[in-house]
């Protein structure tokens, strides 16, 4: 007897995985709330989210990664039409000439998680549990399939007032440059589907299992609030009992006392200081659309590709780098990336040298000398 | 008994032609030399070029205007590799499901008024005798086509590495601004087939004759020189009796005195100043990728659409913005614009307002209180 190879997802699940890709999201990936009222009314409506297991794809399947593109400030108040991610659908179906079957999530952090659910449910497809950062990252070459040779284009961007571009380009960081400014043009955030691939290389190549392990870390922390626990020792024993992270702890518990954020380049930009209550240690974290460094009195507590966020300090809702605001009570968190992303090719295209940061990249845990996550309570 | 609907350009014709364009390029357009080179080595490998007259060509003829966008001062750096028109060209066949039966230059001016000769070797196919701005712009959207209600995209953008970007977009304006982010990203100029059009609707909205016109241009020039006489009023007369001009004449006899130029936004910006010899007065002209004004003393004595070009004051070869140079001795030469583009519904897309330019457009025979041509010998 084999087990079942998808399953349906309730609004309950939906907003469990929403609190969950909030997390993931390492402060990026936009926050998750807009998409998720899409999808409520979506589901009110009659439709169904199929999620279906990353194996059980069949080979020749013709598969869609999508998201959005663009400084999550932005999407704050240039709200979607609705209609951006059909329309690059139905376009890369006309250049590919065969239909798609099934969407993933260009990356599960914050509302990209999302996007593919609310793609999924207009285009009558299943999504497929994985994604392609284990996260959420700034730049579209920052993905698992670039790093393993995937081609990126034929990429579609569309926007609200359908305009279409169609990029093909020679490789795969011409191909963020040019979708980088054709959404700085298009009003600063867009919809991007890229990476389109086979079965057979997605099975090869994706992060399984990450749509599944963000709903577990939302519904932790929610069954906790629920039974008046606290929130983060459940979301640390989700995140170790998940696919593909586990070693987690709070690097620092404190105030917001200063916040620096602009929209460069695309891209939101900025730094939050979080201070010790009652003074003392503060803790910077520096963010390019995602949290990127954190430093506790100038000493590296965390680094990319590692997930940093910063969470309501009662509830462990994560808060988003476009949320951010002076006086926030927050417990920041930090937790070890997918093993596929600190390999040394991985760490290439997305670890600190990338950013620019002082490497090497260092794992969290090293970092902090945690102990393996059973024996401590951490936070 | 019928006039020929079409002829063969001779190596000859090319020569004029590109001295012709670069004055019709009021500036812009880019130095013609490198796209006379590669004609000049096309036809010596045997190719062919029709000219064709615009109203020779079938209505339901497909027609693809073509063109390079970019900062001019790039395009001297930055050589093309010859696949770029050609690969633009099959990707717009691939769009319409229909072969491509002539192409046009999009703008007379400059390289782009000879771009389209050489696709047209390359591809096997005529030229049609017209353009869409009857001189250069530094925007896409400055283009009779434009003006007339046509449609810019399906458009094609392809550079040298073999990247190519398609563009569908609801309106013109967007489609310049997303051509001109794509094109910084290329490096700062690529391949644009824009305003893809039937042979009906480029009969009813083409600048004709255009091709023609520029080729007298630069063969009265020529012969004026070859037989000792001063090339100027040679110019004069051929702007007299082409299709699309008339009022022309010496706005200043002088020295490039001071010059100011840099690439920005993807645009050649600048200005030079010319001072008359022994001192005194001094005209300084503005341009972005094309001179726009020119103001002698602080007066207004030219302004955009009308063309203003800078020439060898002995030889009268046009020299474009990007190959200015201090200690040049340069005659600055005004000619009316084709009476399409000073029409109020024109001037609203390229005239002086839509360059922040102090207006109303008032044209240079006005401005300079010329009488009409046949009466007086200018310069």
């Amino acid at each position: 007897m084999s087990a079942p190879k998808s399953r349906t997802l309730t609004l309950q699940d939906v907003a469990d995985l929403a609190r969950g890709c909030a997390f993931l999201g390492s402060g990026g990936g936009g926050d998750p709330h807009h998409a998720f009222m899409e999808i409520e009314a979506a589901l009110a409506a009659g439709g169904v989210i199929e999620l279906m297991e990353l194996e059980a794809l069949a080979d020749d399947a013709f598969v869609a990664p999508c998201g959005w593109i663009g400084a999550p400030t932005i999407s704050l108040e240039k709200l979607p039409s609705g209609r951006e991610a059909l329309q690059g659908l139905r376009r890369l179906e006309e250049i590919a000439g065969r239909r798609v079957d099934a969407v993933l999530p260009v990356e599960i952090g914050g509302s990209n998680g999302l996007a593919a659910l609310l793609l999924a449910l207009r285009a009558g497809l299943p999504v497929v549990d994985c994604d392609g950062m284990g996260r959420a990252f700034p730049e579209s070459q920052m993905v698992i399939f670039n790093i393993r040779g995937q081609k990126a284009t034929p990429a579609i961007l569309t926007d609200d007032k359908s305009n279409c571009v169609v990029l093909q380009t020679v490789d795969n960081t011409t191909e963020e440059r040019l979708a980088r400014a054709v959404s700085v043009v298009l009003g600063g955030n867009c919809h991007l589907i890229e990476y389109a691939a086979s079965g057979r290389e997605l099975k090869a190549n994706a992060l399984s299992g990450t749509i599944s392990d963000a709903l577990c870390i939302g519904r932790s922390i929610r069954l906790a609030r629920e039974s008046g626990r606290d929130p983060f020792p459940a979301l640390f024993a989700a995140l170790q009992s998940s696919r593909q992270f586990d070693q987690a702890g709070v690097l620092f518990d404190g105030k917001i006392v200063d916040l620096q954020r602009e929209t460069r380049g695309g891209f939101s930009v900025g730094r939050a200081v979080i201070e010790a209550f009652g003074g003392g240690q503060r803790l910077e974290v520096e963010f390019k659309n995602e949290n990127l460094i954190a430093r506790l009195d100038g000493s590296v507590r965390a680094l990319v590709p590692d997930i940093i966020s910063i969470l309501d300090r009662e509830t462990a809702e994560t808060i988003v780098t476009e949320c951010l605001k002076y006086g926030q009570r927050v417990k920041v968190v930090a937790a070890s990336a997918p093993a596929a992303l600190r390999s040394a090719s991985a760490l290439a295209v997305l670890g600190p040298a990338a950013f620019g940061l002082p490497g090497p990249y260092r794992c969290v845990a090293e970092l902090n000398e945690w102990q393996p996550m059973a024996e401590q309570s951490r936070g």
